[in-house]
């Protein structure tokens, strides 16, 4: 059996990575009824929102679902108080220590899974107890390291310092990559880019479309006097660009940015001075297709392609 | 059967990268004796060296090898000379347009690989009638691409848009990444960094200690604005940095960084002032081994992750 699988209650170790914007209860409750894992994604969400969305999700669907809580914003205590409040038992923390919240939410029950960029961090979630971790590399979209390790490198990495189980995330989009991440040593694989782009997601349809338009290159790892994250290059990049070659600060920078390009971009669908958060598999991505067909697709090419490594024999 | 291993006529599809400074006629006949292809790197030889290790190379293996031929350098018209007068039948050409040798060296019955980084390139190839491509990810160390596209994210790409034999590079120095690699759509790998640790690598010692210290986001893809080139990060590349940093012009960096950097570091073993090209995957390499036991070690992991992705059933 399959670790992830046991430890999550789900049919096929396939988590749909919390994004915002993206993954609201219509996308975490469509894959969590297909097999995976899905996961409504905090960030872009009031504390009265997510609670909507933990409510819509639980008449959606009766199989195991979760929140992914970003721990970059003020109101984490306040999301952690919904979660809790509504019996949410599955919860991936990302962006911040490990320790902070691990202990207490394990203590309610709560199954915690970490996400990280790094070995340093995989190390601190392994003290913090957490049940399983994510490791994601540089080709992922939105936040990222500041190593810049890509999965093909930190997989096996984090496999060799860890002992808790291990998710695979950035640039899986595909049954020929997740098989790639298992041979890795990785027990499961986070998507994002590819739900992202998929029926059901909640993000504004030109959204949508620019990522089937995004092409090999179309993405870059940015903002990395901030904290890096990987957008796809549109007018609003190419000015943050500017910026940064004239050596503004990182106050200049922030004030510069403004607040909200990354719903004006994602949610409201303005191409140009929005915020565009996707991994470079966006190049890989060719349609919009509901989430349960997303899903056999993967398992359908990973079987096959488990048979095709079959015909190397040394 | 294997495409590769029938094209070049060997046992394991492994090819050892062609490095500069690294890989002269000890490793390239080591590793051919051992069931791979060994590649000599003639980026950092003059033509009457190159001729030299091409001797030696034949008296010490009687396997098939080739030379890795960079087509930046202004001696490469000398270079291919002293190819055909030795009767080499494999070519791996990098840095430049395959359009531009590649039909030359076919007539004269010499097998072409080129080495791309990104989409455009990996076209222009077929358009030039290679023999097999080399697909080489973000994580790769040296010359890399613009588009930054990782290992994970490439080999699909390419795969999905060519229809010669695919060797995956960049992130490859276990049994498990070849694996990986394969599950990605590649025929073949081809590995640099775990060979230039090698006993039979020409590098300096102290590179070789280097490369075995070298920790998770020890390296960097650097020289962004020249060509992007991954090095360990030292004094000579914080040096870089502030350079490029204070916006140094093109010109003025190329003054400023001098000439013979390379071989400072690699070959005569300044770890400071000295440019030290290397991958990500260094993080993981932990011990100086003969050639014939990292090819070993590699097939027997290989084998074993194979077994062990049969367990994953859905």
């Amino acid at each position: 059996m399959n670790k992830i699988s046991e430890l999550l209650k789900i049919k096929y170790p396939i988590i749909q990575g919390g994004m915002i914007w993206c993954s609201g209860w219509e996308l975490a409750s469509a894959v969590s009824n297909s097999g995976g894992l899905g996961l409504i994604g905090s960030g872009s969400m009031y504390p009265d929102v997510l609670r909507e969305h933990i409510q819509k999700c639980k008449k959606a669907t009766n199989k195991p679902f979760g929140v992914n809580l970003p721990l970059l914003y003020p109101q984490t205590d306040d999301h952690i108080n919904v979660i809790l409040e509504e019996c949410v038992k599955i919860v991936f923390t990302s962006a911040g220590n490990p320790k902070k919240y691990t202990g207490f939410l394990k203590e309610k029950g709560v199954i915690v899974v970490h996400v990280i960029a790094n070995e340093k961090f995989a190390l601190k979630c392994e003290e913090a107890r957490v049940d399983a971790i994510v490791a994601e590399g540089f080709e992922a979209g939105g936040h990222n390291g500041f190593e810049e390790t890509t999965t093909m490198v930190l997989i096996p990495q984090i496999k060799k310092i860890i002992s808790v189980p291990l998710i695979a995330a950035g640039g899986i989009g595909t049954g020929n990559s997740m098989l790639a991440a298992m041979a890795l040593g990785a027990d499961a694989v986070q998507i994002g880019s590819r739900f992202a782009a998929s029926l059901e997601s909640s993000a504004h349809e030109n959204f949508k479309q620019e990522i089937l338009n995004t092409k090999d290159g179309g993405t870059k790892l940015s903002l990395k006097r901030l904290v890096p994250v990987r957008l796809i290059r549109n007018k609003f990049l190419r000015e943050i660009e500017e910026l940064e070659q004239r050596g503004e600060s990182r106050e200049q920078l922030l004030e510069l940015l403004g607040r909200g390009r990354a719903k004006k971009g994602m949610f409201e669908g303005d191409l140009d001075e929005g915020e565009l958060e996707i991994g470079q598999v966006s190049a890989g991505v060719s349609a919009i297709l509901p989430a349960t067909q997303i899903i056999e697709e993967i398992i359908m090419e990973f079987n096959q392609a488990k048979n095709r490594l079959n015909n190397f024999q040394f």
